[in-house]
């Protein structure tokens, strides 16, 4: 059996079995995009990493080094954001053919450099390999988050309800543009593809508030990531289209490329955005307070239920549909 | 100018002027094997990674995803040990074409999970990824020392000696011998190659005593990673032919090879044997105590002088010569 068979997700499941260590000291350990390690009475020690790799995840005739440089540390400051944590320390492994440019790593440092000061990232070394492949970035992060501030995605319950940050699906709009040479008039949109803003200081907002029970940064796509929120909290979720924070922006994206916007909002990867649940007694306190400090719109796209792992949208025309919690998977998918 | 043409130390210079960021939570970052981070009064957090590229590091035709698994977590452990830590959590980035096996995988994490158990580590997570490349994988581990204990390559001192473990030629003779076909005889030396084994219990009785002045790994070769402390203690070395633990085993293989013993014994990399440096007074106990804790051979191979950076040899017939810090470099080398 080859992994294009059996899927990332598949690969994990066999990965945890492979591995189950117990270890008291291990809070969150394979399984979870970040490891959560007890570092002293008050604080959690939390490890990260995530990989680039040319053809794959980027290609130079969209990005630049520079702008690579910079999402590749974003999307692993994303990961530590997401837990409710504070992204500490990086290294970088560079896995590069022979014949690769000094002034194309000068540019990658740049943007690698740039990135981490925004978020309070040293980066302290890493690793240098040749390889006869694809220009490869491989980044490890480290974070702490205190005990009490920790954000799992385990621990929605029924009836909390479900926020997200921004204004998913731009990335993935922002992509199939490039893709489709029409990228032109869309620049926010590319943007958020070629260079993602983390929800650092969002993310530190709503983890200090106990009423918010679970949380995930949108990097596989809105069903898919909340996917994992009803799968590792055993619940469900019924969503409302009138609610998707769809914007006329990305519905012209849309119509430039032949797809419906609310694909591009559900299944679109790698925005970075936030998912998180929230007791709905406290919720406008929170929602109030994360607009008024950071700028940024969240929007209430719906409910936890006790429909497992299941996922309902109601449309507009108040119809109630069953979704597949779709996503991209990296095996699976011809992307 | 390409990386090719800088090469791997080259680059690490770049990459030091690119990063400059003072921390002072940070007490070594760029350009050593491994981060050294403040984590408390009396302890240093240890943060390196390392990694294993097919077709570079390792052949599938020579080795299997066991011992491929067991050799990437060794050598992390080993870099660890030289700053005279204990290595704790790893977290595994697999970077894979999209038709490798699963039972491939499976044999891969046997050997990283054994490996971890037999020092310590506890794998906690990671990252899966695609590539059209070759596999790659990624390990970043984290590990702790006392800061009394820390050894660093900086801290050399005229009229130390330096003292190495084991018998170091063994790994690239093993090499020499798969790529020639001649390996029969020789298993011990492939298994040196293909399972080395880091001197985690050695490093660790070493690096308690306050004598040891400066301690590293053999990764890239003897002269090579003597130079590093030369370089960074400024001082310089004499070496004696007639000390190097240079065994008939060895000499036995070079002869099959068409080679000098001493040179795969001086330039030959990946022995993860550890070279330190301490000061004449107390080197017997420290020598005595450690063969009888561990069993492993321990040689007095010469001594620090005050030229900078430059290494000599006495050789048999009493001739002095000036070594050249050899070793192998990722990217000027084909190996």
């Amino acid at each position: 059996m080859k992994i294009l068979d059996i899927g990332e997700f598949g690969l994990i499941s066999h990965i945890k079995e492979w591995v189950k260590k117990e270890n008291p000291e291990v809070f969150r350990g394979v399984g979870d995009d970040t490891a959560v390690i007890s570092l002293s009475r008050y604080k959690y020690l939390l490890f990260t990493c995530d990989t680039q790799v040319e053809g794959i995840h980027f290609l130079l005739s969209f990005t630049t080094p520079y702008l690579l440089g910079r999402k590749s540390i974003a999307i692993n400051v994303s990961d530590i954001a997401s837990m409710g944590g504070t992204p500490s320390f990086a290294l970088i492994s560079l896995i590069l053919p022979q014949e690769t440019e000094l002034s194309f790593l000068s540019e990658l440092y740049r943007g690698l450099v740039e990135e981490g000061n925004k978020w309070g990232v040293t980066i302290v070394g890493g690793n240098i390999s040749r390889t006869k492949g694809p220009l490869t970035v491989d980044i490890s992060l480290l974070g702490e988050v205190k005990k009490k501030h920790l954000k799992l995605r385990s621990r929605a319950k029924e009836g909390d309800l479900i926020i997200i940050t921004g204004h998913p699906g731009r990335s993935a709009a922002g992509l199939k543009l490039l893709q489709a040479n029409k990228s032109k008039d869309f620049s926010e949109l590319t943007s958020a593809h070629l260079s993602p803003t983390p929800r650092l200081r969002e993310a530190l907002l709503i983890a200090s508030y106990p009423e918010v029970s679970s949380m995930i940064d949108v990097s596989d796509g809105v069903l898919q990531d909340l996917g994992h929120i009803l799968k590792e909290s055993s619940v469900g979720a019924i969503i409302k289209e009138d609610a998707l924070p769809i914007t006329e922006y990305l519905k012209q994206a849309a119509e430039v490329l032949g797809e419906e916007a609310i694909n591009l909002f559900l299944n679109g990867g790698e925005d970075y955005e936030l998912i998180f649940t929230v007791s709905p007694d406290n919720s406008e306190k929170i929602l109030k307070k994360v607009k008024k400090e950071t700028g940024t719109n969240l929007s209430v796209i719906g409910e936890i239920n006790d429909h497992f792992s299941n996922i309902s949208l109601i449309t507009q025309s108040r119809d109630k549909i069953n979704l597949k919690a779709g996503g991209w998977d990296h095996f699976k998918d011809i992307k």
